[in-house]
């Protein structure tokens, strides 16, 4: 009797495949070819799953995203407030080699989102996940006087996502970025300083941060 | 006796309606032959300055490039501390047709940036002088009072124009994100924000801010 596939799996094992060669090699390096020799599935096997390359990279786009949102509910669940925020903006941050695949798959589609119309909007629904988790996690610190009222949390959740998501893309294109984003998280940062303001404030002072000027 | 032709003029004027073409049609309309039928110059002249049309893009890049260090020098000429911050982050917020122009033409050589070496080292040199543009302003508002002493002003220049390059990325993917930067500049928003830390703030108070929550 012939084996059973569970075709959903594979086709995840294919796409977390092209996902480690996008980590080491980059986005041009991730062809069917390249995924072939890797996982020892032939290029006829994964035609099965992805008519061409664009495809397969897509494939990748939509699994990078599955991981971003699973990554966001473990947090949801796991943990509240501040903590949970801090987790939900910097799922993305380049600073391993997972969450390099993540930033080179989607700031790939970022450009090519700006002409398509269907790929923009599947990344505005990403986008918009994003800034949801973030949004819920600022309420949560500002029931818990963590945040100050005064803040939308909405707009703040929008802020933040943006500059996770422009730090990122600037360290992938400057060293010097990438090296300020190593020695101290700019996320951690500006969401101490909000919280510094909120009137309950009793957590931990300001970091003794490598941002204060010398 | 024939005219003299000012090359460099020429090619100016050539990356102008190329960039006119990226506002109003985005980079898939931007060809050498859109170029040609709306300049009145044919595709041979166009061919003289620019090889093909990644070389013609890429002559808009540098234009872009060339368009933004003008601004930021005229802002620095006539502005100071928190004013010039202000205009020289917002310069490149896709608020206005010139400058979705030159975002769509960047964030298209982000995306190639990523793969490509030498077009890296050249964005890299673009983000270090907008940072420091962005410092200078910095360290003049903390010299006159009006942002708190304690910001190390090269680390908050980098957050501040990861924000706002963030903010017009998403912008352009996401119409929801769009509509909060025409609502309100979050540019302005964070920066006042951080001024009203200020010791000797005695400027204008936090915005009645569509930021607070409803």
């Amino acid at each position: 009797m012939p084996r059973v596939v569970d075709h959903n799996e594979r086709r995840k094992q294919i796409c977390d495949v092209l996902l480690d060669i996008v980590s080491e090699a980059g986005i041009s390096a991730a062809t069917i070819r390249e995924v072939a020799d890797r996982s020892g599935w032939s290029t006829g096997v994964i035609g099965h799953y992805f008519t061409n390359r664009q495809d397969l990279l897509l494939g990748g786009l939509r699994r990078a995203a599955e991981i971003l949102a699973e990554h966001n509910t473990r947090v949801i669940n796991t943990l509240e407030g501040i903590a949970a925020l801090e987790q939900i903006l910097e799922g993305s941050i380049p600073l391993d080699k997972r969450r390099l695949a993540l930033c080179r798959i989607f700031f790939f589609f970022y450009a090519e989102g700006m002409t398509e119309k269907d790929l923009r909007q599947e990344l505005e629904s990403y986008l918009l996940g994003w800034r949801k988790s973030a949004t819920r996690a600022i309420r949560q610190a500002q029931a818990q006087g963590d945040l100050p009222a005064d803040l939308d949390p909405k707009r703040v959740a929008a802020d933040l996502v943006g500059l996770a998501d422009g730090l990122s893309i600037h360290s992938l294109l400057d060293p010097g970025v990438m090296m300020q984003l190593r020695e101290q998280s700019p996320i951690r940062y500006w969401i101490r300083r909000l919280a510094s303001e909120a009137p309950d404030h009793k957590g931990e002072p300001m970091p003794p941060s490598r941002y204060a000027s010398a």
